[in-house]
């Protein structure tokens, strides 16, 4: 052990709970095991063909601009085209407004380091997106937690947290991770008005919106946020920031995410991504803009809406065969995942333990709290986007045989 | 202005002289202007034929794992590949001590935010790379300064320094950014041995070490460290943290560098890197590896060497062609740039202003110094890797023009 070092560690919290998943998670490298775990995109619906045009192109046409350093900002073609794009959901944004980042990581990296003083509280969902929990801790975020429903975060809790003192609220309104749930338009409104009431910032992330396999397209909470609120006070974009990634559409291998903010909230960004990592491949930001553009990504959004919409529809299927009566899900209306609520008492650890054996693997709940809440502890994520159909209902098969041994273990402990 | 924003910023410090360098090297983008102002790569050496064959390779044969979410250690291959190829420099490392990281500049916010409290003191040059200031100024970093002269930072004044209580010290050894000096052997020794003696990390950033163009190798400190200090608190690798990059051997734009350290090191390194940008491209990674293998690597650095060593001369010739007695400049056996010291007095902004008016740019010496020191006042620095020889001397002549004109002006002004 290097003392030495360790002596010398500055006084920041990390979420060791994440951590501890991280080992969990490499048990799940063993290729017998079915994987419910991670979130990822399915593989086969990687554009390779388009990447391999693409990368030729670059490089051909491209290649003293695409390999040198690049403005923090971003590639200019790229932020252009997101713009355009944000504007057909009626997201008014110039290239100014958008920050390209290395991964909506990077993005609420940036954002905790931009707001957060040690101890200042965030609001959350709970359950919320874990990797948002381990980018605040390091800036020390304390939490204010709002439950949700079916239909995303409960707005009726919401007034009184907002009232107990909060920095900025932290929501997934489209087929929140890891839950699935969707955020309604009336809570949606609700939200916008008591953001706006108390001055509190939002901070919307919206990684999977694109992926909806039903139901109508609800506003994203910048556009609500810009078409309900009049204020006297200059904004020019609001007080919404919106995060937004292609990792979910393209591929998550290449890093490739963008803020929508005020103008001066991305000058401020701009500067303290320049000192975090100066700025985004160049080169992948040339690829994505040629794999995206004359309309492939719309097309290649359809195929994995196709894809994903059949495997989300297994997973029900087979939780519906399988499950026990007294086990719940939610019904996600899109994105990547559904979670699963098991009776009080349930404890999700030992559950995963069992699940292991079965050779079958998910999240335990309790890594989407913040200070790894108990509330967690009889619920599991799912994700249904990275295996095939088939492999679904064996997977779930699987562990309905884990979770009827642990509902009678816990039947028998009582 | 979006006011909400604004007053919710938390208090970290930014530099904010660098991002006033930024928009003075706004100005270069004028295609008149000759630039010696970046810290670029030549982009007439990017190895873009390789970048094709590589591309075509890692997406025909592995597009799924290339294009999907990766471990936020880094591809094992290359990690291997790092971990060989710093054997033959002496320094003695397994995979499970490189990360790979998103830029060297990366590296520096990951160590800055392992490190720095608030109010810490940092130990650097004076002159330092700036991109350093600006990682470590995010953690609110103060600073120890030791000056530099042609044999490396001045060890003879290290002493006192390090007794006036320092949390690290961060050193360029090779053809240091900016002042283009390499430090010597026999001060690498007594740099380690004061390290040692009071139990200061070093962290050692290395990203020209491979570009030198005259003399011999010198060993690096993580290597020195290692042979020179017998310790009984038991560590493994030292305390000497080790930083490289691909950004000057291979390209910039794919932004991939590594931090050699203790394995526990690296463990914190990993959890702080998995909540700021989760891994580094995956794909890049690929793309990388398939360019450095065989022996690419070796025989590109071998090309590189060749046309930056007749840059450099092509400047040093220039510089005793046209510039006037009184200014004096270093002599770097390696690496990107030089640096210039003219009279006590000389303004380096107003020379800024006169260099742009005679179409060309330099980085004034200021932004190299902590708490923006007035020492840099009379120092610029000039890169010589970007331009090609008839254009470095153009440039040389240009700046010469304005250098004798301020030195007129400083002359009737006193």
């Amino acid at each position: 052990m290097s003392t030495l070092w360790k002596s010398r560690y500055a006084n920041r919290t990390l979420g060791l709970k994440s951590s501890a998943i991280r080992e969990l998670l490499k048990v799940t490298q063993n290729p017998e095991i079915i994987s419910f775990g991670g979130g990822l995109p399915a593989p086969d619906v990687f554009p390779v063909k388009r990447f391999e045009e693409a990368c030729h192109k670059v490089l051909s046409e491209h290649g003293s601009q695409a390999l040198q350093y690049g403005t923090t900002e971003g590639y200019q073609p790229l932020r252009e085209m997101i713009a355009r794009n944000l504007a057909r959901y009626g997201i008014v944004a110039t290239i100014e407004n958008v920050l390209i980042t290395s991964g909506s990581q990077q993005a609420l990296d940036l954002i905790g380091k931009m707001l957060i003083n040690r101890g200042d509280r965030v609001l959350v969902e709970a359950p919320t997106y874990l990797g948002a929990l381990q980018a605040f801790n390091v800036y020390g975020a304390q939490y204010v937690t709002v439950p949700v429903d079916d239909d995303g975060l409960i707005t009726e809790q919401l007034e009184a947290s907002i009232r107990s003192g909060v920095k900025f609220m932290y929501v997934l309104p489209n087929f929140q991770n890891p839950a699935g749930v969707t955020l309604s338009e009336g809570r949606r409104q609700q939200l916008i008005l008591l953001a706006d009431k108390y001055g509190i910032p939002i901070i919307e992330d919206d990684p999977y919106g694109k992926l909806r396999y039903e139901g109508e397209h609800i506003p994203p909470l910048v556009v609500l946020d810009r078409e309900n609120v009049r204020r006297d006070n200059g904004f020019t974009l609001g007080n919404v920031i919106y995060l937004s990634t292609f990792s979910k559409t393209l591929a998550p291998g290449i890093r490739l995410a963008w803020i929508v903010a005020p103008e001066d909230v991305i000058t401020k960004l701009v500067q303290l991504k320049q000192a975090a990592d100066l700025h985004t491949s160049t080169f992948n930001q040339y690829v994505a803009y040629e794999v995206a553009r004359d309309g492939f990504l719309d097309q290649h959004v359809r195929l994995i809406r196709t894809v994903y919409r059949e495997r989300r529809d297994a997973m029900l299927h087979a939780l519906r065969e399988y499950f026990p009566p007294e086990v719940t899900w939610t019904h996600p209306k899109g994105g990547l995942f559904l979670w699963v609520t098991m009776p009080e008492g349930t404890d999700s650890q030992a559950l995963f333990q069992a699940a292991i054996a079965e050779k079958v693997a998910f999240v335990p709940g309790d890594s989407f709290y913040p200070n790894n809440g108990h509330e967690g502890g009889r619920h599991m994520r799912l994700n249904f986007s990275h295996s095939q159909p088939g492999q679904i209902f064996e997977g779930i098969r699987r562990l309905s045989v884990a979770v009827k041994m642990q509902l009678h273990a816990n039947h028998v402990a009582h």
